[in-house]
């Protein structure tokens, strides 16, 4: 187990100020920082010297200036810290380290332990953790904390997961308290799409942007981006669209989810029982979502290669997917949808040459509404969680609470 | 026809500033105002005397002080200026006086035309809002302008009805130009939803107010408040939820509406459909939305009469309502519903005792979600729009662009 103090999680509010300003403006001046900031030109050097010491930030080379003495740009320096994201997916366990930059400097996915004791995933969480830290050759008091991003609904204050449908032993645990302990790292918990949506914003241009973003894992989730802002809900759990129904005349499956909804249209175990009941396969234990899970890999697969009922069946699965989405555009009336997630890349190539049409037949105020891939990829929940932990520190606004 | 200059539209915005500061916090001294608009003395002074000058303001008596010379307290003057707000819903035309604190001075409704000429339904605006303005007393250069509410989808800045579903023969209306034209008064013209959430907020206490609004009309829509906010869609046509399916088995109506669909399940051409198919009164004409609502009146009535039929056909409505908001509540995580709109006063008897329990049922992350009816009752979406008029001239921020 690892422990380390950490002087950067203890850094004030201007100091996290100045090096967000860095963050955003690469190659800023002193003078720009003095500006921007309002804090005395004292206050800048003082904690410009503090984070350069600290190697948070560095001075690059100045460009050449016609006269007088040049101003010294300031960046970011990338390896001045760290972040660990973790996205539980009741399937797949994806872990990604951040550097201060943002980018993914190392990253894995492990199949996630279907141990019914919570405890035992806990300990492979923070097994693997370490054995990231270990081959980055990263000490743990370069790690500002670790983001776990979890299926709702959570209570993200008191860092618990309550009663996820797709982690049926996971009732009301202590998922951030149990994580800092095994790891030693500060823990924020965060729910899925919240994350997921936080690292496609980032990838995102300048300018104002607003979307759907729509997440395909074991379960089915949605988040809202406003003007750049991730829209949480009051209680943390926005985007709980699975029983939204999609498919009125939809076949009644031997599972809990609600006939004809949003779930049944195109999570894996959905998917699963209609390949099962077509014949295309036999039926997995639907109490292990790994086997569930590559099952659904070998449906997609034989899509792929050209089956027909497996390629019928995905593209029902679409035009499913697409009613549900033209019902969020409708009421949202968002220009762009977005869909993510540790499914995604499988069902990515039945959905996105259909998607875009058929959700554009369901629009009632709009022509049309750009559909896409996610832009970050299948680690897309992992990355936001571990952005979650810098903006935590580094930016200091309204977010998941922190333990240690 | 009435026409007139108006001084207030011209003013600039360090006077729209200060107006908005005094119409916040009533009893303000200049020392405030200077204070919290980072204005000079002189400025507040000079913007202060006009806005008295004008009947914006006024001075009000100050409390007595130990010492000194006493400040003295700044109030609007409610009486220094108006605005009109429309609502055009297919069966009610309802137009409202607002002074200048936000309260109505006079309100009517009336019979929306059901003239195919948009022109004939104009003209009429035009001499409900002249008679209400003579009846009022109020000279057109006290009515800083006139705001119309009306079903989507629309183009707001253009001013324009595109294709209301709910309003055939009004497809591409200049409704914003025409008004204009006919009244002589600025014209801004948003969606009903819009328009009914703004009031709804204004209403609220202070604090951060979040929830859902449900219009319930000849059409239906939602609206969403964040935190204070309305939230309008980027092409401000946010809220068409009427194809949102709340019942996978309803039955097939003899009309142009999904099956199953939210719009299905409670708009007053729906539930006289059904009302009609058990035998309970014959079918009006649906080609006039005034016969239809009158139909759904009506039945409302039968029903509060104690008919076992007709109020088994509003309970099940219900119950397709409190899906549709499970829906909503689900995918934003709201805690409040709010239902207004022409239709709520007929609807809420029969839905309120038994929507809140029902909605709850739905709910996946929350255990309660609060269901209210519309504090401000059935001119909500009309006195929004005079509010949205008031915020354009006395608090520039980005809204609907105004013409005139």
């Amino acid at each position: 187990m690892r422990r380390g103090s950490n002087q950067l999680r203890l850094a004030d509010y201007n100091q996290a100020v100045v090096l967000d300003l860095v963050r955003r403006s690469p190659g800023v001046s002193r003078a720009d920082l003095q500006r921007e900031s309002g804090l005395s030109s004292q206050t800048i050097s003082n904690i410009t010297r503090r984070l350069i010491d600290d190697r948070l930030i560095r001075e690059s080379a100045p460009a050449g200036s016609a006269r007088g003495r040049p101003s010294i740009p300031l960046v970011i320096d990338r390896d001045g810290a760290y972040s660990v994201g973790v996205h539980i997916d009741p399937a797949r366990l994806t872990v990604v380290l951040l550097d201060l930059e943002g980018r993914v400097r190392l990253g894995r996915q492990e199949r996630t332990p279907q141990a019914t004791d919570p405890a035992r995933t806990t300990a492979v969480i923070a097994e693997v953790v370490d054995g990231l830290l270990t081959e980055a050759d990263i000490a743990t008091d370069r790690v500002l904390g670790l983001g776990i991003a979890a299926p709702g609904p959570l209570d993200v204050d008191a860092g618990l997961l309550l009663d996820p449908p797709q982690l049926p032993d996971w009732r009301n645990v202590r998922l951030r308290a149990d994580l800092h302990e095994a790891t030693g790292l500060p823990v924020l918990l965060d729910k899925d799409v919240t994350a997921a949506a936080t690292a496609e914003l980032r990838s995102c241009g300048a300018g104002s942007n607003t979307f759907v973003f729509l997440y395909l894992g074991s379960g089915v989730g949605a988040s809202i981006v406003l003007d750049n802002q991730v829209v949480r809900g009051t209680t943390n759990n926005l985007g709980e669209v699975g029983d939204l129904v999609v498919d009125p005349d939809a076949e009644q499956l031997e599972w809990s989810g609600r006939r004809g909804g949003l779930a049944a249209a195109c999570v894996p175990e959905a998917l699963v029982l209609q390949a099962a009941r077509v014949g295309l396969m036999p039926l997995p234990n639907l109490n292990d979502y790994v086997a569930v899970d590559d099952a659904c890999s070998a449906l997609c697969d034989l899509a792929s290669a050209g089956d027909a009922v497996a390629s019928r069946l995905l593209e029902r699965a679409a035009r499913r997917v697409a009613v549900g989405l033209g019902v969020l555009v409708n009421l949202l009336d968002v220009p762009r949808v977005v869909l993510g997630g540790p499914l995604w890349s499988r069902l990515g190539p039945a959905f996105l040459p259909v998607v875009p049409d058929l959700v554009a037949r369901e629009l009632v105020a709009r022509e049309r509404v750009l559909v896409q891939g996610s832009a970050v990829g299948d680690q897309v929940a992992a990355v936001g969680a571990g952005e979650l932990v810098m903006d935590h520190f580094l930016a200091p606004r309204a977010s998941a609470l922190m333990m240690g």
